[in-house]
Parts: structure tokens; C-alpha cells; sequence
């Protein structure tokens, strides 16, 4: 034992679990006039947000939440949303947010699952959360949240939102947790087959991958945030924490409206919002009538969950919108990667730099290092753009594990990696490019072919709003490629499926191209990410038909 | 226990101990040829800089060096102590940095007190160092540092600092701590009384203030930073650790020289810099044939260690320099308070905006609470800007204690908050301001003084460059305030004591005004601070020598 270690002890003064609750204190007392959130008409400062979610967690306290006590919620992008997620963590409870666009098996299924104690109900999904209730047998408590912007639904439950915050402490002395690694909330995956997992974070990674956002959004002082992630996705990217530690503004978004978007914008000079890539394409192409001058300073547009084309960076680029790329999963609190500007690209035209800024990029500063492994051997693949594997990464900003599921934590996690399921490539520059997932590469006459570069073809196609590509089995190939594209809506145009692929065969290997073209709007989730899964089942359907 | 606490361990792959040599890690593969270090026509990229570390380590290693063995070195800010900063840490040693202005004796026994293994001295202090080793028994390996922009002094030592790294191996797999509370570094108080206290910091808490200070700097990505604020000083702030981890340019500085800083600003576009009152104060009374253009966007510069008058502040302002206004101490690692700007402060005029930038301001993220105690009883002082305490915290971001001393450890983080020793008055809006250090109080006809305000006062007279006040014993007022000024250099104007007593008396409460005035160069120490301990004995004397 070293002279260092010798009384020089943790203690309350050198020492505090790390967690994003202190963000809110903080702010309570930095920015206490400072509006924190707008919701349509309604304006509240931080020290009235605090108070709120001082009042939730001694209410949440008062029904026994406690240490590993999930407490639900079903609730777009409202005050309530953003205030639960300080609420529930003070309370030492676990925030489990639930995907709004889930069906009611679904819903049910992971109540039970996480042995929801309470649950909050925005009144637009009251009959959703009804029908879910209605397939359990252990009913939590139910919390109606009447919002004024909802007309709609009802408001159900044993109390409403106001009446069961009303019954808490306004200055209920909250703790920190005694451990940093104890959980803070709960994001169910949107997998694709069997049930979905149930990914646990911890107050610590929490608390960092904040820290983190601030300095890859470059969020500054008194930020401007729009709501279009839904904070049910990673919560909401950990902006709920990172913006509130910012002091900044959270304008509040009910649903993804492009005219509703350009009007907060415009209206509220918002300075940042992240969204999917159809986010982004959605404000593209949003009809002039709806669309708003920006602010002068341009807004700052995060976007992950898959590759923008690079039509799109482009097109926001001259519509005033600063695009940045990131990329991460629900096991990596949102963000994990960051494709960070180099000011040598600075000097390439155009499609060069939507070429690097394609990129998934390189690790934020939590994660401490990622890899390409040969998912074979797991070896270390080299860097060198070309060789294709499975990305991995390791750090502080990535789950507990998966809840009640340790044969997948440990396979998620086995090696001492964590495993993404995507394929990807390493540059020589330390930046990952993402080329598939797993499942979405189409194996054709022996050859693999990227379903995601044959998209970003389609993308460049001047008539196309959007494009996804995915296998179709067939006897002869065993895959062929196929697309659904959705065309703009532009009168007097009409794009055939021939005259589609012939302009994709000027412009890509022959075997690259689709040989199926589908037109019509492409399914998505709540968080705007086209399901392939649904277009795969298509796909096999008309495989199965025209035998 | 909860399910959210089983199989849901900590692995390789979801937790590393926080360390902020990972950011030398990340930034030699982010931004591998990008320019790290400037010193002279000397240019090292990420790449280079992080195997000239790596080589460090691994000669440390070879050397013996592990975990709570110390590794001292004297030197000013130089390639080299860049280095030291990641090389230490990685070889699981202390980095103990030594002030180079304190004498022989001082050194001798730090050395001997943190029992250091090796000390590293730049040529310029070889004759000061093997002083400081004629007084030792137990003498460490001795390296010299060889640099290119010093022609005086001998390289000393065992071997040369270059032909030690090239022993260590470019490819050393260092690793990280076993905990994040391991000792990182090793920083001496200037202690005026009695033997300096040696402050130790850990690895989580240089890593959290690293990522607090990109926030608070608003470092963004790839800033260039010149080094102004010495490293054996807190480690610079922690700033070896943040630039770094933001991509940006060290542009080395051996010796704070305003002809020097304004060439370096110029020449390679200085962003960011910081500095004591001092610093700003030699820049802002520069000659104008030394002065050169800023970049475009102004320069960053955070000044620390006292209050800057508020003169200095507007009229660094008018030169193009945005001033920052930071507090925090060895303990804190640093900076622990900002003077973080408020968008309603935009309205107010030029003297309102100084007064609210005079304040130390509110805590960084990493602390989690301040307060204004009563010394008595150790309540917590109501925050009405008024009532005078000593200002205490508590957070991730403070020592771990004092070296071999639990009884000073044990007194600064009395009752679970770390004391500063200021005293200090809460303003309604949270932030604090520093009124005096304890002793800086002047006691006079039983009223108290404070000094910083008479000194704010004498700063706004035309003619003086520098002022300092501290008590002067007196045997009826029990203290007096007395003044040492040091003017402007400009022919043909002379201020007498009396004129400058009249002028304070006609905008100052007369009990207040200085009673003596010395007029001449003020003593200060290596970090540019105001010895006021110095000014306290020539006060002293000059009533010995009244009587």
C-alpha cells in the first residue's frame, strides 16, 4: 500500500455518485428564471421545473418507489415526459419510457416483465394502455397525464398527473443514489423478431454520456432544443440531462410535423434538434407553404440511427441546417459515435465531404476504443476501408446488461466487447463506416452487395422522397436486390420500375441494381426508421407469388 | 436486491476506470497528423506525441516505476512537460510538478517528502535542482531535459531526457488504473506559512474536470491553446488533459512575456488561453511596438487565482481578448467556480456587466454544491450577497486529500463540505464572491475591510498599473489599510501618496481609504499572484519603524 492511499479516503466532500439529477439541482439555482421548458403556451422556468420534479419524486416515494422499483411511462414529448426524468431517478426508481407505436400484447408484455410499480398515461394513448392493462394480471398504479395540446383520449387512472404531484414535497430532499452504477432507467429494443430486451442503464453512464452530448452537440450556453427524438427512444439521446446541464430551452413536440417543426423553429430560434434521417427528409421536402425562415445562426441538426444519403446533407445543408452524423444503438444510451468535422475536408467539394461526413465516425469521448472484428475468429480486422466485420466498442456510456436476460448480456458483451450486430468497415482515419446490419446485406450469386449503398444511389434519383432496399429470396441468385421507393409528390411525373433500374445500371455494377421495384410510402417506427423487417416479409411474398 | 442488480455486473466491455489518458489515446487516432505541439519551429503531431509518451511510460516502467511511486520535475511549459502529464499517469505513476521559483530548501523537501523516484529538470533550472539534491539524502535517478529554446544552463542528470525515452518501447501497452481513485498527480500549496501541503488528485477527478473545463472553455473542436498558466500549477488546470482530449494545438511558452504572446496569438491563431489578473494586466499595459493583430474572433482568455479588476476586464475587452472570469484553488484541481455569463446581462452597461463578472460565479458541473458558511457555527449563511463567510463545496473534482497530513485533511473536508478558506458573501442568484482570503481582511477601529475592494478602486486610477493592500499594524486603529502601487510607465507624471489618498477619499467610505502609500514593483510569485505575505512583513516593518 503507497503513501497515496493512505487517508486519503472518499468522502462527502471529494466524493459523489455520479448522476444527472444534480444537473437539475444546478440548474435550479443557475438558470432559476430562465424558461426550461415551452409546451404550446405554456412557459416554465427551471426553478419550477425542479420543484415539479421534486414534487413527483416524493409523491413517487410516498407509493413506495424505491431503489429497483420500475416506474412506466406512455407519453410523447410533453413537460411530464422531461419531467419524469428527473422525477423518476430522485425517487431512486427506474424510468421505463415505452414506445408509443407498440400494440398492446406488446405493452403488456414488458410491464410484467419489468414489474412496473406505477404507470403514467398520456390521455392520447388512453385506450392503448387500456388494452394493455387489460392482459395483465399485476395492475401498477395508473397515473393519467391530461396535456392541454391533446384533445383527444381520455384521462384514466387511479389519479391525475397534477393531483399525484401535488401530494409530493416541493422540496423533498432527494438522495443520490448510493451507487453510481445503480440503475436509472429501462429502453426496451424495438427487435425485430421474438421479444424484446430490455436494456438497463446506470446513473453514472448516464451522468457521462450527458457530459458527452454537450461537447459533441457543441451545445454551449443556453441551447435552444427542439423535441423531435422522442425521449421513449435511449431517453431521447440523454438530452432530457444534457440540455438541462446546458441551461438550455426544451421546446416541447408532440408529434413529427414538418409545418408544426419550421414553425417552433422560426418562432422559438431553435438552436439544436436531432432526429432519423426521415426527420430530416421530412423537413426536406416539406411543402414551401409550410416552411419558415431559420435563424440567422442556422440550426444544428444531429442525425443517427442510419447513414443520411448524402442528397439530404446536402439539400438541409442550402436549406440552412448545419447536419452533423451520429450513430449509436438503445445499449449505448443513444450516441455512441460521432463522425467529427476535420478541418482538412474543409478543402473537398461537395460530394467528397458528404462522402466523409457519410460516415458513422469515431467514438465520443466516454466510449475507449472500437474495432471491426472478423466475426469468425474474432480477430482485429485491418483498418483499412475495405475489410468487412462487426463493429464493437467498449467504454463507460454502455449498458448494465440486459434485464432478467444473462445469456444475451454475456453474448452482447463476450470478449470483453460490446457487440453492435452491424457490419462495418474501418477507415485508416479511426473512422467506422457502417455498410449493414447483419441481416440487411443481400448475398446474390455469391456476392454481397450492401443494401445500404444501392440506397444511397436511389437517393441521388431526382423524383425519389425515400428508398429502402432488401433481399428478395430467388432460386436462381438466392437473393436479388429489392427496392421500395417512395416518389415525391410532384404532378405530371411518373418513374417506372424500368426506367428506375435501367438509371441505376449507368450508374452501378449490374448485379448491384435492383431487379424489383416497388413504389408506394415506406412502413416506419415511432422513431422514424424504416422497418426492413416489414419490407423483408414483403419481399418473400412476392418471391412466394410468382412461383 | 433488486433485479436491476443481477447479471448486471461490471465487465471489460461496459466499464473502465476514468482515466484522462485515454483522450491522448483517441486523439492520436482522431486526429493522428494533426498539429499537437508548437514549440520554437518545433511541430509534433497526435501521432508523435502519443509514442513519445508511450515511450516515456515504458522507460518509467523499466525504470520501476508503478503505482503510488513519485516522478518529479522542474520545468517551465515545454514539450516535455506536455508529456510528462500523459507519460506519468500511463507508467501508473505520480506526476509531481514542482513551482520553479521556490528556492533550494523548499524543493529539497518535497522531494524528500513525496519520496520521488525520478525528477526530470529542464537545463534552465540545473543549477537550482542540484542545489536542491546537495540537500538530500536519498537521492532520485536525475534526468535532464535538453531543450532547444534554452541556451543557459547544463544538462544534468543520469542521462538526457531523449536518450531516456528512446529506451521505452513506441508500442507500450499501458494500462489503465485498477481504480479511478488512484493518485494521478501530486501539486504543492504555495503555502505561506510553515511547509507546503502536497495535494493529491486522482484519475476520475482529472478526467471529470478535463471534461467540465471543454464545457466551461468552450474549448470546441480543435482549438489552439497557448501556455500561459504554468503546468505545475494545478497541472495547468487540467488543460494538458482537456485541449487534448478536444483535438487542439499546445502552443508551448517557457516564460510569460507580452512581446512573446502577442507573436504567438498572432502567428498561429491563438482561440483559447488563460492566465492570473497578473497576466491580463502585462498584456493589457504592453508597449505598442510589441503589440500585434488578433485573430478575427478574438481570444478566449480565462483569468483565475483572484478577482480581475474590472478595469482590466473592459479594457482587455476593447483590445479584442474575451475575458472569462474563473475561481478555484490547488484542491479543486483548479478551476471549480465560473463566472458563467447570463444572456439578461446583455442590457446592462459597461460597469454592471464588470460587477457581475467581478464575482467568482457558480460551480462547474463536476461540483455538486457551494455554500457561504458562518466560521462559528458552521451554518449555512443566507444568500443575500451580503452576509460574509467562508465559501465551501463539495463535488467529484477535489483532492483527495493532503499527503501524510490526515489532520489538515481531515479540517478541510470538515463536516462533509471542502472549506476554502475564503471569505466570500452568496449572492440571491447563486453566485458566489470572494470578499478576501481570511487573512486578507483588514481589521480597522473594529470595522472589517475589505481588501479586494480597495484595491478594485485604486485599479481605476489612470495612472497605476498594479495595487495590493493589506493591513498595516496601527496602535490605535488596531490595522490600517495600507497601499503598494506600481504606475505606469509614462515621462513626466508623478502621483504622491496624499494625492492618491484624496482622490480614494472622495469616492470611498474615509475609514476605508489607505492611510500609507508605497509606491514601486510589487512581489509576485511564479504564477504571477500578489505575494501578499511579502507586502504583510514590509507593512509590519513600517510600523516597527514608526514607533
Amino acid at each position: 500500500m503507497s503513501v497515496y492511499d493512505q487517508g486519503l479516503d472518499k468522502c462527502a466532500a471529494n466524493y459523489a455518485p455520479l448522476t444527472p439529477s444534480t444537473f437539475l439541482q444546478r440548474a435550479a439555482r443557475v438558470y432559476a428564471d430562465r424558461t426550461a421548458v415551452v409546451h404550446g403556451d405554456l412557459r416554465r422556468d427551471y426553478a419550477s421545473l425542479y420543484v415539479r420534479c421534486r414534487r413527483l419524486a416524493s409523491a413517487l416515494r410516498q407509493q413506495g418507489i424505491g431503489e429497483g422499483d420500475t416506474v412506466s411511462v406512455i407519453a410523447p414529448n410533453t413537460p411530464e415526459m422531461l419531467e419524469m426524468h428527473f422525477g423518476v431517478p430522485m425517487s431512486q426508481g427506474v424510468l421505463n419510457t415505452i414506445n408509443t407505436r407498440l400494440d398492446p400484447a406488446a405493452i403488456a408484455f414488458m410491464l410484467e416483465f419489468a414489474e412496473a410499480k406505477v404507470l403514467f398515461v398520456d390521455r392520447q394513448f388512453a385506450e392503448l394502455a387500456k388494452q394493455s392493462l387489460d392482459r395483465m394480471t399485476a395492475r401498477p398504479l395508473v397515473i393519467g397525464i391530461d396535456d392541454v395540446l391533446e384533445p383527444e383520449g381520455e384521462v384514466i387512472g387511479e389519479m391525475d398527473y397534477e393531483a399525484f404531484i401535488a401530494t409530493g414535497d416541493p422540496e423533498f430532499d432527494w438522495q443520490e443514489p448510493a451507487d453510481e452504477w445503480q440503475a436509472i432507467s429501462l429502453n426496451f429494443t424495438s427487435g425485430t423478431t421474438g421479444n424484446p430486451k430490455g436494456v438497463v442503464y446506470h446513473h453514472r453512464g448516464a451522468y457521462l454520456n450527458a457530459m458527452s452530448a454537450i461537447i459533441a452537440f457543441d451545445l454551449g450556453n443556453s441551447p435552444t432544443y427542439l423535441w423531435t427524438v422522442p425521449m421513449f427512444h435511449c431517453n431521447g439521446w440523454c438530452c432530457p440531462w444534457a440540455v438541462t446541464a446546458a441551461g438550455g430551452m426544451h421546446v416541447c413536440l408532440r408529434k413529427v410535423d414538418p409545418a408544426l417543426i419550421y414553425e417552433l423553429i422560426n418562432k422559438h430560434n431553435v438552436s439544436h434538434m436531432c432526429g432519423a434521417p426521415t426527420v430530416l427528409n421530412m423537413i426536406l421536402n416539406a411543402p414551401e407553404a409550410v416552411r419558415r425562415e431559420l435563424p440567422s445562426g442556422g440550426v444544428s441538426i444531429s442525425s443517427g440511427g442510419a447513414a443520411p444519403p448524402s442528397a439530404v446533407i446536402s439539400g438541409m445543408q442550402k436549406l440552412g441546417f448545419n447536419v452533423a452524423h451520429l450513430y449509436g444503438l438503445t445499449e449505448s444510451y443513444g450516441p455512441s459515435h460521432w463522425c467529427e468535422w476535420q478541418p482538412d475536408w474543409d478543402d473537398l467539394d461537395a460530394s467528397g465531404k458528404s462522402q466523409k461526413l457519410a460516415r458513422q465516425g469515431v467514438p465520443c469521448l466516454t466510449i475507449t476504443d472500437h474495432a471491426v472484428l472478423d466475426p469468425e475468429t474474432g480477430q482485429i480486422l485491418p483498418e483499412d476501408g475495405q475489410t468487412l466485420g462487426e463493429l464493437v466498442m467498449r467504454g463507460n456510456t454502455l449498458m448494465k446488461g440486459y434485464l432478467k436476460n444473462p445469456s444475451a448480456t454475456e453474448e452482447a458483451f463476450a470478449g470483453g466487447w460490446f457487440h453492435t450486430g452491424d457490419l462495418a468497415v474501418m477507415h485508416p482515419d479511426f473512422y467506422a463506416e457502417i455498410k449493414d446490419r447483419s441481416k440487411d446485406i443481400i448475398i446474390s450469386g455469391g456476392e454481397n452487395i450492401s443494401s445500404l449503398e444501392v440506397e444511397e444511389l436511389l437517393y441521388q434519383h431526382p423524383e425519389i422522397m425515400e428508398a429502402a432496399v432488401v433481399a428478395r429470396p430467388d432460386d436462381n441468385w438466392g437473393e436479388t436486390p429489392c427496392a421500395f421507393v417512395c416518389l415525391k409528390e410532384r404532378a405530371g411525373r411518373s418513374l417506372t420500375a424500368d426506367a428506375l433500374i435501367d438509371w441505376c445500371r449507368a450508374r452501378m455494377a449490374h448485379f448491384k441494381c435492383p431487379k424489383t421495384v416497388v413504389f408506394g410510402p415506406l412502413p416506419k417506427t415511432s422513431t422514424g426508421k424504416i422497418q426492413k423487417f416489414v419490407l423483408r416479409e414483403r419481399a418473400e411474398q412476392l418471391a412466394a407469388s410468382d412461383v
